[in-house]
């Protein structure tokens, strides 16, 4: 491999930020967060007033940390690796459990694309123990995981902005706190079940995040390579690329060549969670015959991934043979690529799916690794007019029974969802889904609010994205423009992951979250006064914003200009409105005149 | 001026498609609409199946009219001419009643740009007569007007798809027909105030439109020279392609040079309505000093407009002087430009809108041309934190009582709405909007449920707007990429009418408009069976969906692939759910012998 990618890949702060940390009270832990620095405003009469820095939540790690020399051939540092440690309930192995893994490690022809520092050794539940960030919260502990999210999770209020105007929520149920998060919440929300923290203990490089419905709604960037295009480098790029504009776990749904040194490359340097579907690797060693699948070849994929640090897989266990028929009469029967695999599979030998019949099995491999699952939707509607039907509701049920499984064996588990569903019916699926399935986090592929706008789908599926998030939905996965279409690119990336942070972001604004609109009123605050280098420092993304911007109007001179070119100097309602705010208070000093001289329309409320 | 244009425009057929025209039974009528032309499904067997054509609702004029020979210096067909003349409330005048309108006229140094064909003699009401479509309708009259947007609303529903599968809709207090809608619901609508129709009679070339909850939700695309960008030429062309990608109606919001003659150019060649801001004009006529506005130049100005066809005017009657000082501690102040310079003028001269105090006279000379209103929010919230409050509903009250009065003289109204609005906080201004302004047509902008996200603002804004429009928005106000940052080009002007396009048809969905899913249903199932052309053809941006799907796998062999680069062809989801269908087809043969072998999976429910 040429590591071209060390000089190419996109790092560095972004515009008026810089990294900060903060430290844990309970445990020795630094959280990570981007600080944005603001300008003084300065008002008519010269006084200056002090603008205090925005913090904000940072899933870029340490990518954009200034300080941080960027080696991808180290991979990022291993944050996690002492917690982990010191609960002293792993041990390292002597070698890989994998079949497959030992195979790939002993083929000398792939020592050129294999990462240099592949873990050879990884960590496993000494016998007995179950090392889940579950089990932990069952047990009344919190751990430097917990503490971590909790501080993460608060990062938008700082001592400045405590007082901070934000308008009530509705929440729909969810408990969103009411000032802060607390490491014992984090706790209590993790042992209900209506949270995880996916954290596989050979993902120690992950910076912990929480996927639940009381806290940040986050998002899914999906990656990998294709039988067709791009190559472990360009995963890489996309992959970093994605954690600077905002994904809060990425899956690698690869299904070309070098699956698994493309993943090892991949989790290496992710700060972020890692998710897969075993089952697309499975089926690349069956050649992509479907009726060869086996158990065993599953599992030992799963042991593999497993042990290389995939924090959850999709695992399409709710899918059932008698689930099959009710797709036959759809309008766009099976879309997911995963259940229609395993639909031709139980059709093809007559059998109950496999994934379904070993759950228990999966469940205590999963569990020796707190690796998690994000319960498949292999019957998810993929289109307008397949919405909510009994496919889809059918399997839902079963997701419900599966995640009670899977706590029994300590394994945190979210449930996966829709799909193309029209917005009338939106709620109806997110609260079957919290009645179904007991709470468990719901993690939803848009929803697309309709069919006929292939090319602006990001669009499409931010609609019902946004409103499913409102209503209780903990993650979204990013769809892009090219979904119904094609592979997408960089770019598409980039559009993806911005649409959907500002779907969750609106839904964090919607539910009430605490300090969610912090970063609007500054924003707002910075736009009244034409502060324009701190509005595209807050902006999701300040590149776009700037470059729009520059586009009409380049010259530096303009970045201090009291209008913009969309309506020009002379209609620009905020400069004229900042003329009517002095007008009106000389007026306000008139007051008691007009009042006196019985001007009526004053008194008017 | 150079007529490079003609030449230049874009004009011609989308894919696979054509105009058709459905004769009207009540009036002489011939009702435009695009027919998409679908390819037969040709299943495994061989056997072909036929899939009939989709009708869709067409805003692009005789600009898609592949028999039509385009002529921008004689403007599009006058359908109305007659319709308009044969009432005989009308007449021709002897010349212009505006004073500026005949001053531009007499200046020589204009005819280079003047439009070859100006409207030099206007119709205006003969003296006693209104002649209004609200009106009309009041005295239980169906206008040719009336009985074309029943036939065009019904656009979707063909004799071939009059039992397509829908999902039932959610409409919240609107009166969504079931079936079909017939001339008399339209009749019925607009003489309840709840629905428009603006049709100016000196702008006989529009196609009749209606605007209101119980119908098809509309768009609208806001263009116009601004003092430092763009000439007569690249208006006019923005125009057309705003027709083409399917604006409802356009907003000419010129702040520029030679705004009157802009405007002409743009009417005569507009097969939609044609909205303006004539402060904006006025306020151009005082060299850009709000305090020298008065009332008389506003007047000229309208009726200026009004005689060259304009068909709504955004008017800031419902500002007064006393919700001035409720803006002082907004977080943005007020961010209307019309608002901004009537709370100046009020401020500045101590006095209340001219606009309100005038408003019965406004309502006097708008009800000869049949000229609607679009009652300015002038004090919209500009950001999440202003939202909702005080100045904004206290303004919207005042809407209703400007509703009121405009009713009392039969001139057709509607209401303008934010803005910046958090989700949890869209109902509850749809819902006063409708109790202040008794059901009278809600026009927004957005809501925009975030302020972080400059760059992607059609997107921020797509989201409320498609949520509002479900509540009950009669039409959507686009907003471009550009929103907040610079002026909108050519391709903004694109992305942000397909964008709301999709935002207002998802809402069609959601109330359950009768045939809104058809064109969904279409899609999907060209998408199953892989009719690549067919999935272009019904996209509402065949070329973005064809330039995307072409990007990786260009070929024309590949237009009939069973699969695209999304997933490639192994995992291509719909290709095995094909096998999938085939297989459970075969198995449903042996189902029998199955269940005598006490198969209970297949038992279960």
């Amino acid at each position: 491999m040429k590591y071209e990618i060390l000089d190419n890949i996109t790092k560095g702060a972004f515009p008026k930020s810089k990294k900060i940390h903060v430290h844990g009270d309970l445990h020795d832990i630094s959280v990570a967060m981007r600080e944005i620095e603001l300008s003084d405003t300065i008002h008519a009469d010269g006084a200056r007033e002090k603008n205090y820095p925005v913090t904000v939540y940072d899933t870029s790690g340490p990518y954009t940390d200034a300080g941080y020399r960027v080696d991808l051939c180290k991979g990022v540092p291993e944050i996690r690796k002492q917690w982990i440690l010191g609960r002293g309930d792993v041990e390292p192995l002597k070698g890989l459990s994998s079949e497959y893994g030992r195979h790939r490690l002993a083929d000398d022809t792939l020592n050129n694309i294999r990462f240099p520092k592949s873990n050879i050794k990884p960590l496993r539940a000494i016998a007995g123990n179950t090392p889940t960030q579950y089990y932990y919260a069952k047990q009344g502990f919190i751990t430097p995981e917990m503490e971590y999210v909790a501080i993460r999770e608060n990062s938008r209020i700082d001592e400045y902005r405590q007082n901070e105007v934000q308008h009530p929520g509705e929440a729909f149920g969810a408990r969103i706190p009411l000032s802060h998060i607390t490491p014992e919440f984090v706790r209590d929300e993790i042992a209900a079940g209506r949270a995880i923290i996916p954290a596989n203990i050979n993902h120690p490089e992950s910076e912990p995040m929480i996927i639940g419905r009381n806290f940040l709604v986050k998002i899914n960037a999906n990656l990998g390579n294709s039988p067709t295009t791009s190559g472990i480098e360009e995963e890489v790029e996309k992959a970093v690329w994605a954690f600077r504009w905002g994904a809060d776990t990425i899956m690698d749904l690869s299904t070309g060549k070098n699956i698994h040194e493309t993943r090892e490359w991949i989790i290496r340097n992710s700060p972020v969670p890692v998710g897969s579907v075993p089952l697309y690797q499975a089926l690349e060693k069956v050649a992509g015959v479907v009726e060869d699948l086996t158990w065993e070849i599953y599992k030992d994929t799963l042991i593999e991934q497993c042990e290389q640090g995939v924090d959850y897989f999709t695992i399409h266990a709710g899918l059932l043979l008698r689930h099959v028929p009710l797709t036959i009469n759809r309008r766009t029967g099976i879309v997911s690529r995963g259940g229609s695999i395993m639909a031709k599979w139980c059709l093809a030998h007559h059998k109950e799916n496999f994934l379904y019949t070993h759950f228990d099995e999966i469940c205590e491999i999963l569990a020796q690794y707190d690796a998690g699952i994000s319960l498949g939707d292999g019957l998810r509607p993929g289109s307008i007019a397949d919405a909510n039907d009994m496919a889809q509701l059918g399997e839902l049920k079963i997701a419900g029974e599966l995640a009670e499984i899977a706590r029994k064996h300590f394994v945190q588990i979210m449930i996966e969802g829709p799909g193309h569903v029209p917005m009338q019916m939106i709620k109806e699926n997110m609260d079957l889904q919290l009645k179904y399935c007991g709470e468990a986090p719901f993690y939803t592929l848009g929803p697309l609010v309709s069919d006929i706008a292939p090319g602006y789908d990001h669009i499409t599926s931010a609609i019902g994205g946004s409103m499913i998030a409102w209503y209780g939905t903990s993650m979204l996965c990013y769809v892009t423009q090219k979904e119904h279409l094609g592979l997408p690119d960089k770019n598409d990336v980039r559009e993806g992951v911005i649409t959907f942070k500002l779907a969750a972001h609106a839904a964090d604004l919607a539910k009430g979250f605490p300090g969610a609109q912090i970063r609007d009123n500054a924003m707002s605050k910075a736009r009244f006064e034409f502060r324009w280098k701190d509005q595209f420092a807050l902006a999701l993304d300040p590149e776009k914003a700037m470059s729009f911007h520059d586009s009409t109007l380049p010259d530096e001179g303009y970045k201090m200009a009291h209008f913009c070119s969309m309506c020009g100097e002379h209609f620009c309602a905020m400069r004229t409105s900042h003329q009517v705010k002095a007008l009106a208070s000389k007026l306000a000093e008139k007051a008691d005149e007009f009042r006196q001289a019985g001007k009526e329309m004053y008194l008017k409320s």
